[in-house]
Formats: structure tokens, sequence, C-alpha cells
């Protein structure tokens, strides 16, 4: 199989984690298109219990950046994307958990493909609570990760995994 | 934004959790290169905490339908992927989960772009121990769904979503 020939999977294996961005300002359109994207993850009971919180202003960027060691990144980022678990909707943590993840990796391959980069920051967790008083939230929202945007400084980034074989522990 | 013009997006938005199935196999060449789609999810540093369970033999799909109440797709699928988390790789649970969730939508997007359908079963965690015990698997693999995989009986599936003015709960 070609990955090239199947621009599915050539997205999967091209996208990176992007954290150095140009300062061009990521149109509103690309924006909502990456949180559409977002949405349309599978969920159980299709109960999609992701929310977006969108942060563009620079003083609430310094407020999230002060919240984790990768304050650079989210200071640079044109956009912030905060995602939330919204408890209300939830009806099971660890499946709805799952599902938030298959909705950031809808919202970095969308990204990719049009032509922005993204990263998912996880490492903000341990001040979950105090992003979400900084963005004035209910507690019912609990912080899944987040996810700044830009246009890519660079293109040249590589990474690596490990084989399949390693991976399959059995065939029946 | 015309998801036509982008075939990442027409695939997110495209693809359905597909239960029903043809008679025809899934060859191998496409099966191995939706779990290699699946291994280039991000996870947090790079840990690459999932492992994979591919079941194609009958006698062992009974066994896995009698423990979920979606016998009929467990039974009718050409091959199954139960998707493990390996807990010797794990270094945070709650953020692998989400990873693994990253990485059964990226088999989810892979399947769909093979020509493949696929569903994601979450149900059959109520009897996770007992799955593994099937599978003759240690203690240290922990499961996380079981991904049915054939070809599609039927391409006239519909879906919707929330509106994304639903979703965004703060934009600053």
């Amino acid at each position: 199989m070609e990955s090239s020939d199947n621009p599915v999977l050539e997205a999967i294996y091209a996208r990176r984690s992007v954290r150095t961005y140009t300062d061009e300002p990521v149109a509103d359109e690309l924006l909502y298109e990456v949180l559409r994207a977002g949405s349309w993850a599978p969920s159980g009971l299709n109960n999609q219990p992701w929310r977006f919180a969108i942060v563009r202003d620079p003083s609430v960027k310094d407020e999230l950046a002060g919240l984790t060691r990768y304050a650079k990144i989210v200071r640079s980022a044109n956009v912030l994307v905060a995602v939330f678990l919204d408890e209300d909707s939830s009806y099971d943590v660890e499946k709805d958990r799952q599902g938030i993840g298959a909705c950031i990796q809808n919202m970095l391959l969308a990204a990719h493909s049009l032509g922005l980069g993204a990263v998912w920051l996880g490492e903000i967790l341990k001040n979950r609570d105090k992003v979400r008083e900084v963005l004035e939230l209910s507690p019912g929202l609990d912080l899944m990760a987040v996810v700044a945007l830009g246009h890519r400084a660079r293109t040249d980034q590589t990474s690596s995994r490990r084989e399949l074989g390693e991976l399959i522990v059995k065939e029946c």
C-alpha cells in the first residue's frame, strides 16, 4: 500500500506535532472547520461530550502560559482551543475520554489537511481547574487538553513509531 | 470550505459506524495498513501504549460474541481488532486512554479510506477481563475497545451532530 495514493493515510503519516508558528493569523473559517471535524468523531450513544473554548486574546494566553511548562507554545500559537468534557453530557468517563481523544485526532488531521500546524498539549492538565477559572467556565466542564494552532513555521519535522510487529500481541 | 475539495475532511464527515458486512475477506495488506494508521496517533512522550490482538478464527469470535450484546456484529465481522492499553508502556492512564481514542480514530478513518467498514465497540468493556482471558493475554494488557472490520454491506447510512455553536462554550 502506497500511502501517497491515499490522502487520508498520507495525512495520518505526515502529520506532526507543530510547536512553532508564523505570525499569520488563522482565519475563522479554518478554525471552525477544525472544530467541526472534531465534532464528527464517534462517541458512545452519540453523546458528543466535547466542548471547545477558543482563545485568541493575548492577555488570556499569557495567563494560560503561566500554567504550563510549554508557555512559549501557548503564547506563540495564533489560536488555542481548550477542549473540555461536559459532565452533563457524559455517560461513561472512560469512554468519553477516549471519544475526546478521537475528537482531538480529527482536529489535528483537519488542521494538517488545511495547511495548519497543531499540537496536543496535555501537561497543562496538572492545572486543569485553574485553566477553567481563567476562562470563567463552570465546574461541569473538565479540561481534557489544549490544542495550539497556527501556520507552520517549518515543515521538516520527522517522527518515528514502533514496528507493527511489536504492537501485535496476538493473531488468531 | 467545501469538504469535497479536501479528502481528509471528506473522510471525517463521511465515515460511519458500519455494523453489517459482506462475506468478502479483509486482505491482510488492508488490515495491517489500518493498524499502522492507528500506530501513528500521537501519544504523551510518544509512549505508543496501544497493542492489537487480531481475531479471524470463528470459534474465538463466537466466544467473544458471548461477552457482548453486539454478538451479531462480532460474529459477522470478517476481522476483529481488540485494542489494549499496555500498562508497562503507560505513563498517565487518563492521557493514555485519550491517545488510544486517537489511535482508534485513525483506524476508523484508514478503514473508511480503504473502502472498508468499521465500528468501535465499547460495550464489551463490561467483560474486559474475560476478553483478555479468551485471548490468553497477560493481565498487563487492559482492553480499551474492539474494532470490527469488514467490507461494507451498505453505504447509505446517515448520521448527525450538534451545531458547532452549541459546542463552543467561550470565545475570547
